[in-house]
């Protein structure tokens, strides 16, 4: 997979390289280019935003030095081109497992205080990470990029590990515990100690049922209909 | 405010220094404190982690290198402890301004094949960031110290600047426009560029209740209620 990212602090993605996923660079499973839009401002002073026209507060992003950079991607294969934006498709592990299949991803990290409209023409999907505000684009991209780099076969050592996780089948996991089986007076439930293996199936099941009914009833919704209609 | 951070990867916290909240490091409205739990394990090999009781891929993190790291930390001030987990609380604008009022906050960075389920016991805040699956808590905390530290006094230039965005009041906000008024074949809306400033609040309003309809209805709809509960 190629990743370009455009975005004014490419140093913060050095943050991915020490991460879990760092390795999926060095054996060149994904190959990330960071660009600099500052590098391709039009104007002497490399200014990247304005004010915006009709007033209000902050500067926007001008359309210009993003346009520019955007330029010197190769766009032959028609990449996947993220933006962040409140408006767009709340990302899940359906789109991360989604854009884990493309082979060009571009992200486009905004700014606070907003960009210009025109930017927007851009991409090609329009992502919001959540309900809150960030300072910049950089931190949600990497969240993004770290959940869909995950699901490329040979980033992660066990291939198994990605299957049991919660979402993939809409119920959350169980309670999990490992060595000593008392920790400052908790302990582990006698059942996953008892070596019946059966029985640790469906208390496992059970608990993850229950906690997703408790937690996550929407969730718990999802997978009484995914049931139903599997069988 | 005070932050501590338990994480086996530090130096990925680095990416919040050459970010925008990056000045409140330097300034020293918020003290960032990264914790190593690895320096805290009581076994030679400073394993973290171990295989699960009752069978299963992964391996858990175990409590004690995480309790003992936990026990360095003042806890005077009773300071708010979150983990991410995908059955906690989903993190939004309210729950980073709830948590921008703490002078002390703690993180717990898990790790992408799980964690023991007693370390849970540490923690006042359980809390997801989506329905998405992260290697780790590294950048998940990173989104919310994000969201959470520029909401403090101080931290961003323009007070103004968080109080007319997304989520505060229900509504996306409008497109916006800076210069040049023509780019690429795009203009900018004729209104925005009219100088009747009456009409042009008209339209931004108009604007961001109508995308605030399409794009996001859930939205709309508290935005309408809460309309009616204020008059």
């Amino acid at each position: 997979m190629k990743v370009d990212v455009l975005t004014l602090f490419p140093e913060m993605f050095a943050a991915l390289e020490s991460s879990v996923i760092g390795k999926s660079f060095e054996s060149e499973l994904v190959k990330l280019n960071l660009i600099n839009f500052r590098d391709f401002t039009d104007n002497k002073q490399r200014h990247v935003d304005d004010a915006p026209f009709g007033g209000g507060p902050g500067m926007l992003l001008m359309p210009q030095p993003i346009f520019s950079a955007y330029d010197t991607i190769d766009q032959s294969d028609s990449p996947r081109t993220i933006i962040l934006d409140p408006g767009g498709k709340t990302f899940d592990q359906a789109l991360a497992s989604d854009l884990s299949q493309s082979e060009h991803l571009v992200f486009i990290c905004g700014h606070y205080e907003g960009y210009d409209e025109r930017i927007k023409s851009l991409a090609t999907d329009e992502v919001s990470l959540g309900d809150f505000v960030l300072s910049g684009g950089e931190l949600a991209s990497m969240v993004m990029l770290d959940s869909i780099i995950r699901l490329i076969p040979g980033v992660l050592g066990n291939s198994d590990s990605t299957e049991t996780e919660s979402f993939s089948h809409y119920l959350l996991e169980y309670p999990q515990y490992t060595r000593p089986r008392e920790f400052r007076g908790m302990q582990v439930p006698d059942i996953l100690v008892s070596g019946d293996h059966q029985a640790i199936r469906d208390y496992q099941l059970q608990e993850a049922i229950k906690r997703t009914q408790e937690k996550r009833p929407d969730l718990y919704q999802k997978f009484m209909a995914q049931d139903t209609n599997d069988s």
